[in-house]
């Protein structure tokens, strides 16, 4: 009988194997396309058609507890097996309150959380010029910057804007985006990682660099702290959460989007702590205690994404900067395994360690224009 | 086209797969049993008969890169792969050296290397009294102290003694256990890694615990060095190279044996150094530069093996200890996935980090009585 399911076949379900097998669990993955990370990966790998509710709930039969690495699942999968007694991760429940981005923010903001003025708005004809100041997302979809849409020009909105309804939330002057990861055990105990700060790329949205600890003070990262034991609370479920929020230049705290599950702002756990966020997932699923949480070191993270006007299949492909990368000590690659390219598609990332912010911040330095240029096929000159 | 072929489906290759999928490398497998380690993690596994030289050469046709992780390969299969032009870790001209126990001594001691005094045994008519104090070692089989024996009763011996051809090397009295981990590129560029001192279980001559560095004074770490350092000359070959030696009370040095690939001597490396042996391999072998090799953390490794008297198969089965193990910060343990137990047989390992050696010293002794128990089937009592 397999220890554990892991549904969606992504990065993050590759690296949840890395730590599940390194503990000799017997592991299953359910994903969209034989082409996933974890397919070439795994032998218990499968795909399924991911709209048909009873398959991916008879898929489930034999496993005895699940985590999700992706949120796109259909709850009703997650209530039929949390029926069974079955451990899932999230719980329907949280991700019933996770997958509707207004129903998040409202969920949030009912519990008391501090978040930055939204409202819900049904469809286009609803926008008007108050809304030019801010952010409009798609409730149902949106990733990676997809599907969200800063406004901001005048009103009537030119745009191709996102499928609606949508939330529309209030611009904020952001000082620092950052994320506190927290896991929640089965039997309440609390542990929180060091807050992340990630530095976004003002033109692509994209990530160009998170960084941990985040420079805060004292006072910010108590702040960030009970923001974040807040939205725990107010979830009020066992399992690992990425709490992304938005520091303002006017000192205000507001929670940005929760994802309950393990996050691209944790990656840097796997070398800069005691506990690897994927670990910290599998101990919580199988009921063993938290590991810790404090960092061992000063981590920063860059992304390894297509390059701009890159796209091929099943590669070889080139991962700009890896040989610096290689040549850097405690400069951790790590490459996904996708066999297609688009651009900006995340194909891998690198964790830099340092004992001394001024040595991270060296060779971050070093490494970061060169790993910027992205991922091509070889021998493609892309300039 | 796969990147990389590991010869060997066990531990060590379980742990090289971690290192080399982390980099999106394409691995192939060649184990014994469908039990192996690698077998349930591995869609790239295969079993083969391993008499069949012809078919472990046609296996390794489209794969450009081996890795060994275990010496029992007929060499003759390693001899086509490079004659294919495809590089192989170990040489097959490294290998034939060590395969046979008795040839590698001599050639050892041929290129000056200082062992402690040995003779080639051809049959157990050439025992002699004068062999009473020494050790007897099969020259061709023997792999965790299986195949070794310790001589020291009257002559004629009366013990089951090991099949012949033998190795008789004299005893000396040993104060430490030394292993000294090597890598050298195919440039030439070499890394040592910090001395590891194995401690052993008098009684079942099997590994109690490592410890890394090892307790050494700088004259005493640079004999080590310096001998591991003539060792890796007289290969003259880009590998991994565990190079086990005896400390002598007396203060001498001797080559006990050596081993061309990833070793359990240096499992500590993967979380208490920036390099494990294990990506050090996968970087070697791919050409990349070789990575830091000192230690960032003070570290100690205990073994989990079959309990005495344990036998079944499949499980599941308990790891005494493990949740101590998971109580206590920076124990990481590793869980190999063995379908079948047997006493004594290698299970897994917990590796216990620690920033100062006294820290490391409590956190060894609350947890090694706990972990000597051993492994045993769920609901067994062996007492």
């Amino acid at each position: 009988m397999p220890d554990l399911g892991i549904v969606g076949g992504g990065q993050l379900g590759r690296m949840l194997l890395y730590a599940a097998w390194r503990w000799g669990l017997d592991c299953r993955v359910l994903g969209r396309s034989s082409t996933d990370p974890c397919a070439e990966i795994c032998p218990g790998f499968r795909t399924l058609d991911w709209n048909d509710t009873e398959k991916l709930i008879h898929w489930g039969r034999d496993i005895s507890c699940f985590i999700l690495e992706i949120e796109h699942v259909d709850v009703a999968v997650l209530e039929a097996w949390e029926r069974a007694n079955k451990r899932v991760f999230p719980s329907s429940q949280t991700l019933r309150l996770i997958q509707d981005k207004h129903k998040q923010k409202e969920f949030l903001s009912g519990k008391g959380c501090s978040v930055a003025d939204f409202e819900y708005l049904s469809s286009v004809e609803m926008l008007a010029p108050r809304h030019a100041s801010g952010f409009l997302k798609s409730c149902r979809e949106g990733y990676d910057g997809r599907g969200v849409f800063q406004l901001g020009s005048a009103f009537p909105f030119r745009e191709d804007l996102p499928s609606f309804p949508c939330l529309w939330e209030k611009g904020v002057e952001i000082k620092q985006e950052i994320s506190v990861l927290a896991s929640q055990d089965m039997e309440g105990h609390v542990r929180f990682y060091p807050p992340v700060e990630m530095v976004f790329d003002p033109d692509s949205h994209m990530m160009d660099y998170a960084i941990c600890p985040a420079p805060l003070s004292e006072e910010e990262k108590e702040r960030a702290f009970s923001l974040a034991a807040q939205v725990l609370e107010a979830f009020d479920s066992a399992g690992l959460f990425a709490i992304e929020m938005f520091h303002t230049v006017e000192g205000e705290w507001y929670v940005n989007e929760v994802a309950p599950r393990v996050h691209n702002s944790g990656h840097h756990t796997i070398e800069g702590h005691p506990t690897s966020q994927f670990e910290q997932m599998i101990r919580l699923a199988m009921g063993y205690p938290l590991g810790e949480t404090h960092h061992l070191f000063f981590s920063a993270t860059l992304n390894w994404v297509g390059a701009a006007g890159s796209s091929g299949s099943s590669g070889p492909f080139e991962y700009s900067g890896l040989q610096e990368v290689l040549s850097t000590p405690q400069a951790y690659p790590h490459i996904y395994g996708k066999k297609e390219l688009r651009p900006f598609r995340k194909m891998g990332h690198v964790t830099v360690l340092a004992k001394e912010p001024s040595e991270l911040h060296e060779k971050l330095s070093f490494l970061r224009p060169r790993i910027r240029d992205g991922v091509r096929l070889i021998g493609s000159s892309l300039g």
